[in-house]
């Protein structure tokens, strides 16, 4: 299987192709660069590996819940990609991502997943091990203040993500996880999105290119946001 | 020749298909549902004409000046396709459109274009006729406060777009400009930006897809931006 993979969740900026059992990615720390380094990453990817999208067997991207801006830019590549090539596409959650990093990189097995999501909350989700994939369990993505996080982890739960960055204490008060098991500076990576859309396409979780939505999870980011219309939103 | 643009300025959302002498598009207001609607409009464009994106001859897409998250998605689904189907690529600038589209609309042949640029500014240039089509003239797209715009207008001179809305009395104060030839609840229009487009085509201007990026003019908008996290940016 053949998987072009794109993340554009935060600050940071990643592409990954997926080869069969091999893996090749971009990553770059590029806030607000997004659109001008993330089609340059997959075509550098497809070059090296002398493969054209409409080789692929699939498109995968980060679907949110994250930088409103950010997952609307992924989601706007993998569309067109999608329509152009005429490729099935997998959203992929990005607290899901997140914990499968944290597998990747540590072996975790249960993740709270928490992004930064401003103005004092976090996006945040329960994932554990399924399958052979982090997925999202417990009561879902949800969005609110650190201090309401509710989980109830086994002895070797681990935190992952900017939100442990942002509100780290109070993560840690509400979850029991100690500060050893937090890898708060681990990003989203467009690697840990390939993983898990490989997963989601060999299960036949591929949708419709008009299907291909960023998912937000905070209802009223638009209400919020039309606040503070200085932000140039 | 046959060509798709897109555009994801404001708070529409529109696309439009050309196809030699022919125009079709589809149009909606619908402020942050951009990404929901940019591909099912180009979709059902091209499953109307039935014609694959790959049969296309070119794409082109607003690049800005204009809202920091719609041009991004704008950008992105046009780069998307432009890779998927390995097609040439147009950024069209959003005042040349508006422009375009007081021509198209009252016959202007000279356009002061001016976009709401929040924070008390407006995205504007002057606009001519030039060989065939509305280009921008003077020195350029610039941003800054109404009552700055420097603009020596013919007799004959409209005003078009949302700066109009936000800041009418200070741009016919310093334009001379009446209210009886301004059109500020046009909209940038995806006709606007095919014609536009396919005159660029024509003109060998079409750009690698990497290369196809916004236009922002305000610089510092990623700093301005910063101060305001709450936003969700």
């Amino acid at each position: 299987m053949k998987l072009l993979a794109l993340d554009t969740t935060e600050d940071s900026c990643s592409a990954a192709l997926c080869i069969d059992d091999e893996m090749y990615w971009r990553f770059e720390l590029a806030p607000r660069r997004h659109s001008e380094l993330i089609l340059p990453m997959a075509e550098s990817l497809l070059a090296e590996a002398e493969l054209a999208l409409s080789q692929l067997d699939g498109l995968a991207f980060s679907r949110g819940p994250g930088s409103f801006t950010g997952i609307r830019i992924a989601t706007g590549v993998a569309q067109g990609m999608a329509l152009g090539a005429d490729l099935p596409v997998v959203p992929v959650s990005t607290l899901a991502a997140l914990a499968q990093g944290a597998l990747r990189e540590q072996g975790a097995r249960q993740v709270l997943s928490a992004l930064d999501a401003r103005m004092g909350e976090v996006y945040w989700a329960w994932c554990e091990l399924e399958a052979g994939v982090m997925q999202v369990a417990g009561n879902g993505e949800q969005v609110g203040p650190a201090a309401d996080v509710q989980f109830a982890p086994g002895e070797d739960a681990w935190g992952a993500g900017s939100g442990w960055a942002a509100h780290g204490d109070e993560l840690m008060a509400a979850t029991g996880i100690g500060a050893t098991r937090v890898l708060a500076g681990q990003p989203v990576h467009a690697r840990d999105v390939a993983t898990l859309g490989l997963a989601a396409l060999a299960s036949g979780q591929a949708v419709a290119v008009e299907q291909a939505l960023p998912v937000y999870i905070r209802d009223n980011v638009a209400a919020k946001s039309r606040k503070h219309p200085q932000a140039g939103a």
